[in-house]
C-alpha cells in the first residue's frame, strides 16, 4: 500500500492482521503477573531402559517403587504409551522435537563414532518454550545433537547414577519466578559397561550401576533376592536372568527415590500443585527381546501424566499415544504451540481425563539403527489387537548392541544352545521375516506370525497401506524400499 | 624452573626446544622470498564419476580427452590409482583428510536427509595447507562437512557443468603472490537428474549434464556417436548402453577443456612449472557394476601427476596408490607434514619418478554407505593379484542409488530379463556371498569367486588377517562384524 491512502477496508484488514500476529506471538509480550502464574511448569522426567515391567503400579508387587506410584495416584497412568524408536539417542531426539527420528535426521545414537546428529532446521521442544518465555533447564543424560537445536538456557550440574542429588541440584533454578520447563534425565536403570559384572554373585549379572559396595549419595540401596522377581514372559526363566532381574530392580528403586525427592522439592518450593509432570522412560528394558527390538517389551513403556491443578486423580487412560505426541502435548498445556506446526505427534491434552477416549486407537513406530554399526530399519503400525512389522533389511542377522550381547542372559542362552528365548525361539529372534503381523489380543507374545495366513490377508493389506502412507505424511527416506527391496 | 636460577644444561635445553620447536613451527613464521618461491602451488583436480575407461591416456581411442593426455605427457600416469570409497561425499572426505572415511566420520552422502558429517577433530589439508602458510581455495562441488573441518580460505564462484567459466574464474586467486593450493571439482561427467533423459534419442539415454540444444559457456560440445563408443566389459552391449556412454563422453570432453583452460590459466601467470598438478575422479563411472562398487570399475581410477619443476615426463607409476595417501603426499610437497601425523595414508612423492617403485603392492578400500537407505558395508585388501572383499551385509540385496536404478541401461537389463549384466549375472550382482576372492590376473572381471576354493584357502586367510588387521590400525568401527555376523 506504498504511496496510497489506506481505504477503510484495508485499514481493517491491517488491524486484524495485527491482532491475530498479537495473538500468535502473545508469548513473547510482557504478560500479566496474573497469567503468568496459571502458565504451569513443565517437569519431564525420562528414566533410562526402564520398562512396564519393573513398576508397582504397572502390576509388578515385588519391586518398591512408592513415590512413582504415588505419582500416578495423583494423576494419569497410560495403559498404552510407546516410544516410536527403542534406542536412547533416537527415542530422545523424537521426546524433544515431536517428531519421528526418520524426520528430525537424528537416525541412531549420538555420541562417540555412531555420530548421528538431528537437522539444522528442528525446531526443538527447550526452543520453542524458551521463545514462550519459560525458563528451560537440563540435568543428567542428554544424548541429541547440535547443542543448538536442542538448546537449553541452563545446564543443571549432576547426574549419573545420584538422582536424589540431581532433585537436589534443582531446586534454585525451580524456585525462580518465571514459569520453567525441567528437563529430568537420569541414568539409571540403564546398563553400566560391559565389564561391571557382579563376579562374585551366582549368575554373574551385569550390575545395572550398582555399587559393589555402599550407596549414592541420599539413597539408600534396596537389593532384591533373585528368587522374588517376576520374570515376564519374553525373558527366560533362568538363573542368569533372575540374578540380571535383581540388579536391574535395584537401579529402578533408585530412579523411584530420585523421583520422589524431585516432588517434594517442588512442594518445598510451593510449585508442585500448578506442575505439569510426565514420567516416562526412553525405551524398554535393556535386554535382548526389549531394547533396541520394536517387540511390546521394547516399545510399550511406563507413562504417568499428573496435570496441573489437575481435580480427577488416579486415572487411568487407554488412548494409544506415542512420544511424538509429548512435545505437541506439553507445548498445549503451556500454550506455545507454534503457527507453523512441523511436529508430526498430536497433544493428548484434550483426552487426559477420559479412561477410554475416542480416536486413539492407533501408532506408529520407526527405529533405524542403535549404534551406527546396527542397521536394522523396522516400521511398525499398532492397532491396539493388530500390530505390523516391516523389517527393511530383513536379509540381516537382528543386530546387538555391545550390552545387550555381553549380558549373562543371553550369553547363558547362546552358550547353552537354548532353543528358547522368553517364548520365541532363539532362531526366530536372530532371523526375522519381511513382515510380522500379530494379533496381540490373543497373541500378546507376538509369537505367532500370521503376514502370511490367508485369512489376515485384508488386513496385512490394509496395515501396509497404512504404513506407507505414514511414510509418505512423515517424510521418510526409507519408503522408497517399498519399490527397490 | 619457577623462583629457580637457569642453570647452564637447563639453559641449552631450553635453547634446544625452541629451536626445535622453530623448526616444527617454520611454516607458519616469515619465509625468505626466495624459500617461498621453491614451495610448489598445488592443483588438484577432481572429476565427478569419471572411471578409466574414457579417457585417451588411459587407451581409449575413441573419446577426446588431449588435454588431460597432455598433463599425462608432462607428468606420472598411475595405472593402479583406487579411490577407497566409490561414492562422492565420502571419496572426498578420505581425499581432503588423508583418512579412511570409517575413521573420519563420513560414512555417506552429506546433502539433503542423507546428512553424514566429519568428526570436528578432524584436520583436513586445506586446514594444514592454510596453517602451512598457503592459500587455499576451493571451486565447484564440495560435498563434505561440517566447513569448519574442511575450511577454505575463499570459495571462488562458478562451477556445474562449465569447467571452462571455472577455470577462467580461477584467475585472479592464481596470480597471487604466496603459494596456493586451489581444490577444482567439476560437476562433469555426473549423470543429471533421473527426469533429464534425451527422450528424442533411440535407447533414451540419461543426458549427464549434456544440453538439449546449444553449450555451456566456452564449451565446444563434442558428440559422439553411439556405434563408434567402445563398451567395457562390465557393461552390456546394448544399445541403450552404447546410447549413453555417448552421453558419458560427451561429458568427458567438457571435463578435458576445463581442465586444458586452468592449465592454460596456470600457463599464463607463470605458475605451471612450479605448481603440482593432481587429476583424479572421485570414483568411476555412474553406471551399475562401476560406482557405488568397489569392482574394479568403481575404484580403479585415473590419476595423473605433474610434479612441480619434474623432469622425466610421460612416466607411468604402477604403485599401488589410494586416495588416502592424496592428503600425505600433497602434505610432503608442501613441506607441511603435521608433527602429530594422524594421516593414514602415505607419500608417494619419493617414488613418483621410478615405474615399478617397491614396498607399493598393497592397499585397502573401506564404502560403508552411498545413499543413507543404501546400507551395504564392504573392506577390501587388494594385492595386485589376489583381491578379497568382505561384504559385511551380504544378506541384503545390493542396493542401488536412484540414478544408478533409473539408468536405461539398467532399466533395459531388468525389463528385458537379461541374464548377464556385462561378463557377471545380475543374480549375482544383486545377491553377493561374504566373501568375494579374484584373482585378477586370471579373471580381470571379477567372475570367478575362488573364496570357497580350498587351493585358496591359505591365500583367504591370510587376505582375512590382513583385513582385519587393517581396520584394527584404522579405527574401524565395523571390525566388530567379524564376532557379531
Amino acid at each position: 500500500m506504498k504511496g496510497k491512502l489506506m481505504n477503510r477496508r484495508d485499514f481493517m484488514k491491517t488491524c486484524a492482521m495485527s491482532a491475530s500476529a498479537l495473538a500468535g506471538s502473545a508469548f513473547v509480550a510482557e504478560r500479566t503477573s496474573a497469567a503468568e502464574s496459571q502458565r504451569p511448569n513443565i517437569v519431564l522426567i525420562v528414566a533410562d531402559d526402564h520398562g512396564r515391567e519393573a513398576l508397582g503400579c504397572y502390576g509388578n508387587s515385588v519391586i518398591k517403587t512408592p513415590n512413582i506410584d504415588a505419582l500416578a495416584a495423583e494423576g494419569v497412568r497410560f495403559t498404552n504409551a510407546f516410544c516410536t524408536t527403542a534406542s536412547c539417542s533416537a527415542s530422545r531426539s523424537v521426546i524433544l522435537s515431536g517428531m519421528y527420528n526418520h524426520a528430525n535426521g537424528q537416525y541412531g545414537h549420538q555420541h562417540s563414532y555412531h555420530h548421528f546428529i538431528s537437522f539444522e532446521n528442528v525446531k526443538s521442544l527447550p526452543v520453542l518454550l524458551s521463545e514462550a518465555g519459560y525458563r528451560t533447564a537440563r540435568i543428567g543424560k542428554y544424548h541429541v545433537a547440535p547443542e543448538s537445536v536442542y538448546k537449553f538456557d541452563t545446564l543443571l550440574p549432576g547426574g549419573g547414577r545420584s538422582p536424589v542429588q540431581m532433585a537436589q541440584n534443582c531446586r534454585d533454578f525451580i524456585r525462580g519466578d518465571k514459569p520453567f520447563f525441567l528437563y529430568f534425565c537420569m541414568d539409571d536403570p540403564h546398563r553400566s559397561g560391559d565389564a561391571d559384572v557382579a563376579q562374585e554373585l551366582p549368575g554373574k549379572p551385569n550390575r545395572f550401576g550398582n555399587k559393589a559396595d555402599g550407596a549414592y549419595p541420599g539413597i539408600e540401596e534396596i537389593s532384591y533376592d533373585p528368587k522374588d522377581v517376576s520374570v515376564p514372559s519374553f525373558l527366560p526363566d533362568i538363573p542368569e536372568c533372575r540374578a540380571e532381574l535383581a540388579q536391574y530392580y535395584q537401579a529402578v528403586s533408585r530412579v523411584d527415590q530420585g523421583v520422589g525427592r524431585l516432588l517434594d522439592v517442588l512442594k518445598e518450593a510451593d510449585k508442585y500443585e500448578n506442575t505439569l509432570i510426565i514420567y516416562i522412560s526412553d525405551n524398554g528394558v535393556a535386554f535382548p527381546g526389549a531394547k533396541t527390538t520394536l517387540y511390546e517389551p521394547g516399545m510399550r513403556l511406563p507413562c504417568i501424566v499428573k496435570r496441573p491443578r489437575g481435580k480427577n486423580k488416579g486415572i487411568t487412560c487407554d488412548a494409544l499415544i506415542n512420544w511424538a505426541d509429548l512435545t505437541p502435548t506439553i507445548l498445549d498445556f503451556a500454550g506455545a504451540t507454534p503457527n507453523e506446526n512441523t511436529l508430526q505427534g498430536r497433544s493428548f491434552k484434550p483426552v487426559l481425563e477420559q479412561e477410554h477416549p475416542k480416536g486413539w486407537d492407533e501408532v506408529y513406530a520407526s527405529h533405524t539403527f542403535h549404534e551406527i554399526t546396527m542397521y536394522y530399519p523396522m516400521r511398525v503400525v499398532h492397532q491396539r489387537r493388530y500390530k505390523l512389522i516391516w523389517n527393511i533389511a530383513h536379509g540381516l542377522d537382528y543386530p546387538f548392541a555391545s550390552d545387550l550381547w555381553a549380558a549373562s542372559t543371553w550369553q547363558a542362552t547362546i552358550k547353552n544352545n537354548r532353543k528358547y528365548y522368553g517364548k520365541r525361539t532363539v532362531e526366530a529372534y536372530l532371523h526375522r521375516p519381511k513382515f510380522e503381523l500379530y494379533d496381540l489380543e490373543n497373541d500378546p507374545d507376538e509369537i505367532k506370525n500370521l503376514a502370511g495366513d490367508p485369512k489376515h490377508q485384508e488386513i496385512l493389506d490394509d496395515l501396509k497401506a497404512k504404513l506407507k502412507a505414514f511414510q509418505k505424511r512423515t517424510n521418510d527416506p526409507w519408503i522408497l524400499k517399498w519399490d527397490y527391496e
